[in-house]
């Protein structure tokens, strides 16, 4: 474990740390659009678009720093991040799509976000230490984090959960289980790395186009209501 | 304190140790049964299920060890839990009751995990070296948290505060409490700590086969309307 | 930074630290009050309403001290916060206005527990070591933490959201920054404290009183619905 971190150390400090960095720069700022796309669509004020572009941006990042014990998290010292997701708010508050239309963009920034950060989520955590599986959840958690809270404070059922919504866990799971992957047997680089991200987003984008749906527990009756008491 | 603890470690590592960590299992799977079954009534997919199975049985431990700064939390590196989880969901999937009568199975599931994981939340606190009250108040939040995430990710409002739920933060705190003053005075053996977790399950299936309910404040009106504004 | 943090507890061994600790006490008991309010317009029983003003009280808190890796957090060891919390709860359930004219007091409240926590959230973040921009954006953290704990557990949309919400981020964000800036130019006295807690406060009021809001973004259609789909 400390060879391979001492290899990862290394391997960070040339153009993979490059990579990594502008892919959670990358990340961040799709999360960020999606979260200030949802306070269109809900008619926040600018103020309530740009927390809600903050939490969903930098959220699952701090989770994941909470869980590894980096504190404060990098989300409260390094302030690019803050501020690409601030800059990010005020570019939606003044350029956005009518409000019925906010759902197709909304989708695809945060399938953009969900794939960075399981790559990304994934290398971090691995950096820190933790074995291949365990840097492949925390991976998965950050990228599925801000959005979870997100949707929460926005008062919707978590993309993650709902039914209606294709195949979400899957490709942060694919994601991040491919970098664990690719850093455990030392071939993550900038390109494998992209590559990983850019099957994840490429899964989750298909899902949505062709509506790809996990089985849902069988149901007794036809009733389609969705909370019965 | 740190006498105390050799005590506790000494003794974790002999039958009390075999105890909790059945203990634990068990209030996984009771968690995540609970989580899986309102993921059947919410009409979730197989993976909505699995992450909402998760999320419940893994997420008052997790908030407990970031709490007493025990990262990464056991469930990200001790894959039994998780597997444990998913195992559940997998079995609840395949093989439910009709969906107007989940209610009645996932409350007995969370009474369990209730009683259980008030007793080993506050154990594991304890054995990290916090004073017996914060012990108890640790192991409450552990045995809440999960049923509040579960409850809040699925979009209700969490049991622990609804007025028609029969008593259920003090079924927990009792458990908790117990616990402490049996950790406190060297007497938390497997069957003293089996006997608490047995007690607040049957406290918390009491309450709601006889209906005990607590006092609300005072109304005003007669008025029945949950939100007024 | 560590020289400031010398003078910081200096500085916190005497006046400063006395007045620190009212200003908490005072912020808990008045989260709390907010969180009870919430509960009486819930209709929640009385354990719910102790769990939310506890959750509400000491949320804020807790989140901070997660993030500055204080662990366990000060809420769970020093139980004078707690024992200010279950007691403000009590008096509030035995004492409270009438339902529909709940929502004036839990404003005011929610003003002064806003005000009080950005202060004292920045200073012990800062005491902590953290440089001063990270202290002011976990002050912030701190007292906005609490109230989206308190919204979300009663299924209300957070206020920090919301956009007939008059200015409610700013005047913590202002407060914050304020003493960060005292704190950085070693400036931070008993009264300078209380003056930015003040005039956080105040602006919090006045925004309320004089309906001060935010502009939304540009809307498409003269359709107020909130949640289009």
């Amino acid at each position: 474990m400390i060879a391979g971190l001492d290899v990862m150390a290394t391997q960070l400090d040339s153009a993979v740390n490059a990579a990594q960095r502008i892919g959670e720069l990358l990340g961040v700022i799709s999360f960020a659009a999606s979260g200030a796309l949802l306070a269109v669509r809900k008619n926040l004020d600018i103020f309530g678009m740009a927390v809600l572009a903050c939490s969903t941006a930098l959220g699952g990042g701090v989770i994941r720093d909470l869980l590894i014990g980096r504190t404060p998290p990098a989300a409260f010292t390094d302030l690019t991040y803050l501020c690409a997701s601030l800059l990010t708010a005020l570019v939606i508050f003044f350029k956005h799509p009518s409000r019925r239309l906010t759902r197709g963009p909304l989708e695809v920034f945060d399938a953009i976000g969900l794939g960075l950060f399981c790559v990304t989520g994934t290398a971090v955590a691995y950096a820190q230490g933790v074995g291949a599986p365990t840097a492949a959840l925390l991976g998965m958690v950050t990228a599925i984090g801000g959005g979870v809270i997100r949707d929460v404070l926005g008062g919707e059922v978590p993309r993650v959960l709902r039914p209606d919504q294709e195949l979400y866990a899957v490709p942060a799971l694919f994601g991040a289980a491919a970098t664990a992957t690719l850093l455990h047997f030392d071939t993550y680089w900038a390109w494998t790395g992209l590559l990983a991200a850019g099957l994840a987003i490429g899964f989750r984008l298909l899902a949505r186009r062709y509506g790809w749906h996990a089985p849902q527990a069988r149901r007794d009756t036809g009733r389609l209501d969705r909370s019965p008491d």
